[in-house]
């Protein structure tokens, strides 16, 4: 089992996270070996773990230094995450899934329900397990039920063209930056943080979360399938919208309106007009500019954080300019 | 919203589960109003509520009495089991359930499973709001696990003749008296009880639900289709074979055996032949046996838990003899 190799410049922070992959290793026990191993071949698939990674981070501030705990409870969110990628692979009847056949089109989808029911499950007990309060248990079920929310969101708005820069922006709140919040305020709060500094290392998360999404949509206009282990615009045939398509739907352009009727049955070469008409269209920069506010807001509030023994501002600002800025 | 009748024989009970079902209500609020709804039609579509009664009757023996928290930890083991019904729904591609379209029917699978997912949610957003202690959380997390690998031993089981009464037993004391265990310990736990009367309280539960599930089975092998608001031995034709079943495979009838060999294919004409079959076997009579057997032990136990000014030992005595040995 490998971690992501951009962990290689954060040594600390990489045995932070071998740990809590070995953990969530452990944590996963079937009577049924089939679920077992499509559960741990999609934690050893090679996620970044960034969200463990912020939540360890963000557990540096706290006057608790416990890695056990840490390392358990950065293994939580993780396979919540996971737990919502398998569910999500079912919705959207994907195939892949980073770059490999998903649990259910290798398994169907009755495997799939109880792959990710189980990870929610291992979730919930590494949480109530080494948690110290309730409170963080409390925070953990209202930030699945925004995740949720958002997910709901995004599959209500599939082909709907006059969807706005707003509506957008509240689905990936709930989808994809609720669950960094979620990270950056338990890592604060189980180490011994205030709930107002709980708070405060919440939004941080949630515009990093932003910036994150905006960023990885944006990668649909940019990388080529293959990098990607996607088809182009598989997303846009199934009807889910991000932003750079969403400012240029708004731009009124007939040619792009047409080609967006044809929904599901849009070909390849129609993905490849409708990625040219995005970025004419100004889809594409108008995304970036979004994604460097959210970014540049999130840094800002990074560098008022406080010093600590661990330099974890420091950290986190390298971290965050590297995975939003990609810059290193 | 109306209460099963059945509990017009219990007045203060049935009090407390129309609050439980109006908690329920409450707790359900999503943006998207199709999902929302989808998962408020399946919570009035008027299951009997037998759990959150046991969890009520348990916490009745402890010293601290407070309403409102135990009718939210009883909706919450509703909520949890109504969840585990969505998916299994999926699993088992079921048109029907309580004799009504199942969701995955009426919305597809997408929104089942979310469906599902968000009334986990729900589940464990009452347990951390009204728990007094991790604990419960711990113990629920852990029944969830075993839930799941019940449900998993019984899909992992399908269409296979040589399964044990005891595989049976393992399997069903998952996916059915786990629940029933974990609402009785709850009950008797988050009431103030020791964990040494939780845990006792849990053995009554899980043999209360053991003996549920052999009844529940038996009725396959009882009942016209119609009352139950399933065709004839669907399960059978699904591969999912109960009790009754197991025990007249394993007296080695050729017609049995040859029947069975149609798997899905399995007429109708084919399911009456069946149940003859197992009737003349001798399925149904060791089933019912077996039921009883359970039934007896957790009588005996309920017997022998301490009076009090509720009387509960008494109305446990009576509502477990009405459900399991059918007497009024």
């Amino acid at each position: 089992m490998k971690l992501h190799p951009m962990w290689q410049d954060y040594p600390d922070l990489a045995k932070q996270l071998t740990t809590t992959l070995h953990l969530m290793e452990d944590v996963v026990k079937l009577k049924n070996k089939k679920v077992e191993s499509a559960v741990l071949d999609m934690i050893h698939a090679g996620g970044k773990l960034l969200r463990p990674a912020y939540q360890l981070l963000f557990a540096q501030f706290g006057p608790e230094q416990d890695e056990k705990k840490a390392t358990a409870l950065a293994a939580s969110i993780e396979m919540l995450h996971t737990a919502t990628l398998i569910h999500d692979d079912i919705v959207d009847d994907s195939e892949l899934r980073r770059g490999l056949p998903t649990i259910r089109s290798t398994f169907g989808n009755d495997t799939a329900v109880y792959a990710g029911d189980y990870l929610f499950i291992c979730c919930f007990k590494l949480l109530s397990d080494y948690s110290t309060s309730l409170r963080s248990l409390q925070l953990n079920s209202r930030s699945m039920e925004k995740i949720l929310d958002g997910e709901l969101g995004q599959m209500d708005d599939r082909y709907k063209l006059d969807q706005t820069v707003e509506e957008y922006l509240e689905n990936i709140s709930g989808k994809t930056a609720e669950l960094f919040a979620l990270s950056c305020s338990v890592g604060a709060f189980e180490s011994g943080n205030s709930e107002r500094f709980a708070k405060k290392a919440g939004m941080i998360g949630q515009n990093i979360g932003i910036a994150f999404q905006i960023m990885d949509d944006l990668l649909d206009y940019d990388a080529a399938s293959d990098t990607l282990g996607k088809p182009v615009l598989e997303d846009v045939r199934q009807g889910v919208y991000s932003l750079p398509l969403i400012y240029a739907i708004n731009q009124d352009n007939e040619e792009l309106q047409h080609l967006l009727e044809k929904k599901n049955q849009l070909t390849a070469e129609d993905a490849l007009a409708v990625q040219r008409l995005v970025h004419q269209l100004g889809g594409t920069t108008y995304a970036q500019q979004l994604a460097s506010d959210y970014t540049d807001q999130a840094l800002k509030d990074i560098r008022k954080l406080p010093d600590n023994y661990f330099n974890t501002k420091e950290t986190l600002e390298r971290l965050t300019r590297q995975i939003l800025l990609r810059t290193n």
